[in-house]
C-alpha cells in the first residue's frame, strides 16, 4: 500500500490511491488517516489504528483541525525549547469533532454530540490542578507536544472531561478556533482587561488577532495593534482594532512607545506582546502606563535584554502565559451568544488528505488560519 | 419677558415670587434659576446667586441634568434613610455642563471645556480615599444629598478634580448619563462580570438597564432581566437583554430562581439586584450559582429576611454598592469609543423652567430617564 | 483479651454484641473496629471489613481522629440540613494515620508514611474542580457526610491525592487538627486577613479558636473574640486573643458592635461569625468597618433577619465558607515551621473503644477538642 | 554654647562656618540645624529658617531620622536615575517627630502628638491617587528626592494627612523605621505573601531584613535569605530567617536556584529581589516556583539580561515596587501589637550635629541602620 504525500498535483494524485485504497469504501472505523511527524522535516500521512476509549474517554470522529505555528515549528525544527521530538507524533491540537463512542464512566456526552477539544489534560492531581491552574502542571498531557499525539487524524480518543459540547449555533470550525481563542482569553484575563481598558497588542498574527477580539469583548475601549506587515494590520482593522501601527525593524522601542501614546492620547493600560522579539518586549515596557501590565505571549530567545528598572519603578507588571486553563466554557458562551466572531480568521481550508499542502501554506505565512477538514463526508465549516 | 413655568397654575403661582424678572434679558451671570427643595413636597424654582469658584474649583454653566429616583424620593419624603433635609437644598446630581471660569490652581481645564460632573467629592484625605475607595469616606460631599446642594441650576461650581472633559463625540446628555452608568459600572465591577459571565438583573428600571448595558460591554454572554412591567422588559430587550422574565408579586423566590436557570440553561454566575424588595433579594440568593456573587444595588427596608445559610454554604458572596468611585474615565472611554450606547435611555426632555413638570413625570414612572435642559441657548442632547 | 468500653454498663452491654472478641490477639488486618451511626441516637462500635485500596488509593491505619460538632449533630439529629442519614455510616473526618498499603498507581506515598487526611475528594472533574474550588463540587465525596463513610475506625482507605505526608516534627494529632484548622484558614483567606487587620470573631468554640490562631498567623494586629462562656473566652485569651468580649443573650447587636469598636479603637476590618445565631450575624454586620468583610462560618436557621442595607451601603461584603479547599499543604507548612500551635486545642483523649464516652463528652461541651486514638499500639499525640 | 560636631577635625572645620553660634542657648524656634546636600560630595550642616505650617500642615520637632542608602547615594553621586540634585536639598525621609504647631484646617492632630511621617505626599488628585496608588503619581512630593527637601533637621513642616499618630507603646525610632518597613510591606503585599508561603529574599541589607520581618508576620512558613556577607546573614538568622544562603559572585544563577530549592524542599512561591544585581534577578526567576511571583525591590542598571521566557512559560510574574502606599496605619498596628520587632535594626545612633559622621558610617556599610537624633533634649530611642 502506498503512503506518499505532497503539496501539488503530483502529490494530489499520490493521495488518491492511499485514500481510496480499498475495493469498497473503507469502513469508517478502519480509516484513521493521520498526520504524523516522524522527524524534523519528515511529515507523513499514514494510517493509525482507531483507538479504543477508556472508561473516562470518548472516541471522536475529527471534523476540523487548525494548523498552529507550533505544528509548523515542530515540522521545521523537530523541537520547541525543551520539547524534542524523539518518536513519530501525530500533529494537531486546534480541534473539534463528533463523539462516536463513550467510555463506560462518561455521563455528560453521548454519541452524536459535537464537541470542542481542550488539548491539555492534567495527568496528576497536583497542587497546580487542585488550585485551578492545571496548565502549569508539569506532567500534563498536551496534544502534539512530544511525546503526546495530537488529533490531526480521522479518529481520536480524548478525556471526556476535556471535551465540551458545542451548541447547535456554533460551528465545528468555531469549535476548533476555541484553542487559539483561549490563548487570547488567558492573555487578556491575566492582563486584567476590563471596561475602558486601553490596550497595545504587538503583532497581528493569529494570536494577536484573537487577543484583539477578546480585548474588545471584555470592554477595552481602544486597541492599538502593531506589526511589520501592512496586510496583517489591514485585517486587524477589519476585526476591530481602533488603531493600527505599522512598525519597521529599525524603529527604536522608545519611539514606538511614543507613537502608541500619541495614537491613544494616553499610555495603554495593558500591552499584550505576541511577537517574542526583544525590541518588541522593550517597546511593551516603555509603552505601558505606570501601574499597568505587560503580558508576554510570544516566545523568543531564552535570554533577552530589557529595561526592567523602567518597569519596576513604574510598577508595570510583567506576566507570562502558558497556554490557558478554564477557557472553553466561556469561549463557547461567547461564540453561542455571538459576542465574538472568529469566523473571518479562517482563510484556507484543505481536506485532511492535503495536509502537507496545508502545512506548506501555513509555513509561507499566507492568510491567517488554515483549517484541515478531517471528515470526508462533511467538509463544511 | 419673564419666564415662568410649571405643571399647573397653582405651581406657577407658587414659583412666581421666587423667580424675579427683569425688563431686559437677564445677564447670564445673574440668572441662576435653581431647583430647590425646601421641605418634603415643597419643590421650588428660584434664583440663587451665581457662585464664585475657589482655587481648585471651576464654575460651570449647566447643560443637561437627569432626574434620579433619589431626587424624587427627597421631594416626596424629605429624607432617604439617615439623610434628612433640614434646610433648602438644590436637587440634581446627574449632570454635565461647560466650564465658564476656572480657579487659580486649576490647570487641566479651561473655559469652554465641556465636562461631566462626578457629584461625590471627598472632603478628607482619610484611609478610604487614600486606598482608592473614596465613595466610602463618611464626610464626602455629594450633590443633592442633605445638606449638600446639587446642580439642577444654571450655574454651579465644583471641584475641578471631579470634572472630566468630554471628547467632541460625546454629547452633554451622555455626559450627564455617566452618573447612572457609573452605578452600573461599579455594580458590575464589584460583581466581577467578565468574559462569558451569565447574569441575572432584578429590575428593569434605569439602574437595571445601565447594569445591563455595562454587563454586556464587559463580556457577559447572557443576561436575564426580570421586572413586573412588560414595558420595561420590552425596553430591556431592545437594549440587549438576552432574556426577559416577567415576574408577579405572588411568585415564590425559589420558583423565579428556577425559571432563571431554565432560561439560561445554568444558574447565573452573578445576580445584580436593583429593586431592594425582600422577595427579590431572596430570589437573587437562590438563583445564583455556587461560588457566584449577588450585588445589592436596590435599597429596601433596613431589616430583611433572607436565606443566608443557602448563600453561605454555596459561597455565594453578597456585596453592596455605595454609589461608585473611579468610573468617569472609563465611562468616557466607553462612550467615546461607542462601545456603550446610553442615548436610548433618555425618553423625556424639559427645559429647566419646567422642572416641576419633569419631576412629576419622573414620579409617575413614565419612560426611563427625564433630562432637564439648563442652558437656554442650547437645548440639544 | 477482649476490649469493651463505654461510659456506663448500659452502653457496654449495647456494644457487646457488635464487638466480637477472639481468644488470640486479633490480626491487625481483621480488626476494623468502627464507630457507626445507625440512626439518630444509635451510635455503635462494630467491626467492619478492612477495605482494599483501589489503584489511586491508600489503605491507612488510623491514628488520631477528632470529634467534630457535626459528628455529634448527626448522632443527635440524624441529619444536618439536606444531608440525612438513611443507612449506617461510619463517623469521623478530622483524621490522620499511617499508610499500610498503596494502590498500584500511587507514587508519592509508601507504606509507613504518616499522613493527614483531607476528607473531601471530588468525584467529578467539573468546572468547580477545574477552577480550584473543588469544595463546591456538588458530587464531592466527604467523610461522614451521608451517605459517605468517615474514618473513625482502625483501617480506612482514601484517595492518595488527598493524603498529605506529615513531616517528622508534626504529630498525628496535629495532623488530625488540620481539618478544623482548615476551616479557619479558609475563613481567614476568604476574609482577606492580612498584615495589620483588625478582626472580630463571634464565638470561641473550636472553630472560633482556630480562626483566631490563623488570623494572628496571617498578620492580624488585633483580634477581639466574643462568647457567652467565660471559660471559652479565657482559653481564647491564652491562645492569643487581644481582647475577649463576654456577651449576654439580651445584648443588642448595635451595642455589642459599639463595645467591639471601643475595645479596638476602630471598627474591625473583618468579622468572622462562628455561631450561626441571628443576633450575632446582625452584630457582625453592624460591627464591621465600611469596606470590610463579614465571613459566615457558623450555620443557623435557613432564614435570618439581617440589616442588609446597612451592609450594602457601607460595602461590607458578606461571604460564606463551605468547608475548605487547598489548605492542607499550607497548614502542614505552618505546623512544621511552628508558626501555629494547635496542640492546646486537644483537651481530651479516648481510645477508640471508648468512642461513645468521647462523643458524650463532646456533646456536653466540655473542653475544646476530644481526640480518639485508633491505634492500639500507639496512643501518643 | 556653641555646638559643633563631626567625625574629625577636618569636617568640624568645614562645618564651622555654616553652624552659627550664639552666646545664649538658642531659642528652640530659631535653631533649625539641617543636613543639606549642596552638590555631589558636598554635605553641610547649616541653619535653615523654621517653616510656618500651611492650613493643612503641621510643624514638627524632629526626633529620629534614619539614614537610607538613597541619602548616601545622593551624597556620593548627586543623582539617582533621572532625579538630579540641582540646588541644595535637605536630606532624610525615615522620620518621626513631635507636633509643635498645627495648621488652621487640621483636626486630627494637636501639639504634643508623637507622629511618624510618610514622606510621599501627592500633589495632584490624579487617577493614580483616586484609585489608591498614589505612590505612582508623577508629581508626588517626596522628602529628599530632588527638588523636595527632606526632614533631617530640627523643625520640619509636613502635610498633616501624611503624619500618623504613634501610640504610647511605639517609640520614635520605631516610628522612623516605618519608612523602610513600608518598603517591605509593599513588597510582600505585591508579592502576595500569605499563610504558608515559602519565600526567597535576595540580599540581607536593611530592605532584605525588613522584607524578612514582614514576610514572617504575614504567615510565610519558610524564608531563605541570601547574601555575600556572612555578617548580614547572621543578623538575618537572628531576625527569624529559616535558612541563610551564602552566595559568591561566581555562582551561576541556575545553581543558586537549585540550592534554594534543596534548602526548602520545594521551589519558593515568592522571591523578593533586593540587590538589583543582574545575576540575582536571573536567580530570582530560575528559583521561583511556576505560578509564583518575583518582586523587584533592588534597582540596578537600566538594561538587564534576563531569562524572560523561563518566567513567562511558567507564569512567574515579575512585579516591581515603587516606594509604597497605604502602609503607615498597618505598620503602626503591627508595632503597637508587638507582632513585628524592628528595634534590632538600629545599630548606630548619632546626634544630629554628628550627621556627617553618621553618613560616613552608613557609607561604609557598618551595621544595619544608623539613626540620627534630632531633638537635643531627648536622644532616647
Amino acid at each position: 500500500m502506498c503512503m506518499i504525500f505532497g503539496i501539488d498535483s503530483f502529490l494530489a494524485a499520490t493521495f488518491h490511491s492511499s485514500i481510496s485504497c480499498s475495493k469498497q469504501k473503507r469502513k469508517m472505523e478502519n480509516d484513521n488517516l493521520s498526520v504524523v511527524l516522524h522527524a524534523q522535516g519528515d511529515l507523513r500521512l499514514e494510517q493509525r489504528p482507531v483507538p479504543e476509549p477508556g472508561p473516562n474517554e470518548v472516541l471522536l470522529q475529527m471534523h476540523s483541525v487548525g494548523i498552529c505555528g507550533s505544528d509548523v515549528h515542530y515540522w521545521q525544527n523537530g523541537r520547541i525549547g525543551d520539547f524534542v521530538l524523539k518518536k513519530p507524533m501525530v500533529l494537531g491540537h486546534e480541534a473539534s469533532g463528533r463523539v462516536v463512542k463513550v467510555g463506560s464512566a462518561v455521563t455528560h456526552l453521548k454519541p452524536g454530540d459535537r464537541v470542542a477539544i481542550e488539548p491539555g489534560v492534567p495527568r496528576e492531581m497536583d497542587e497546580f490542578f487542585k488550585s485551578g491552574r492545571y496548565n502549569l502542571s508539569p506532567t500534563i498531557f498536551f496534544c502534539a507536544t512530544p511525546p503526546d499525539d495530537g488529533n490531526l487524524c480521522r479518529y481520536y480518543k480524548h478525556s471526556a472531561n476535556f471535551c465540551y459540547k458545542l451548541p447547535d449555533n456554533v460551528t465545528f470550525e468555531e469549535g476548533a478556533l476555541i484553542e487559539p481563542l483561549s490563548v487570547g482569553i488567558h492573555a487578556c484575563r491575566r492582563a486584567g482587561v476590563t471596561l475602558g481598558s486601553t490596550v497595545l497588542i504587538c503583532g497581528a498574527g493569529p494570536i494577536g488577532l484573537v487577543s484583539l477580539l477578546v480585548a474588545k469583548a471584555m470592554g477595552a475601549s481602544q486597541v492599538v495593534i502593531s506589526d511589520l506587515s501592512a496586510d496583517r494590520l489591514a485585517m486587524a482593522k477589519e476585526l476591530g482594532a481602533d488603531f493600527s501601527l505599522p512598525v519597521k525593524r529599525e524603529d527604536t522601542p522608545e519611539n514606538t512607545a511614543k507613537h502608541v501614546a500619541s495614537l491613544l492620547g494616553v499610555q495603554p493600560d495593558i500591552t499584550i506582546e505576541c511577537t517574542g522579539v526583544q525590541s518588541c518586549i522593550q517597546t511593551a515596557i516603555y509603552a505601558t502606563r505606570s501601574g499597568g501590565v505587560v503580558v508576554l505571549v510570544g516566545l523568543g530567545p531564552e535570554m533577552v535584554s530589557v529595561p526592567l528598572v523602567n518597569a519596576a519603578v513604574r510598577e508595570v507588571d510583567i506576566r507570562g502565559v502558558f497556554r490557558y486553563c478554564n477557557t472553553w466554557p466561556m469561549a463557547i458562551a461567547m461564540l453561542a451568544s455571538k459576542n465574538v466572531n472568529v469566523k473571518p480568521l479562517v482563510t484556507h481550508r484543505f481536506p485532511l488528505e492535503q495536509a502537507v499542502q496545508a502545512f506548506e501554506t501555513t509555513r509561507q505565512g499566507v492568510g491567517i488560519k488554515v483549517m484541515l477538514k478531517c471528515d470526508k463526508n462533511d467538509q463544511n465549516p
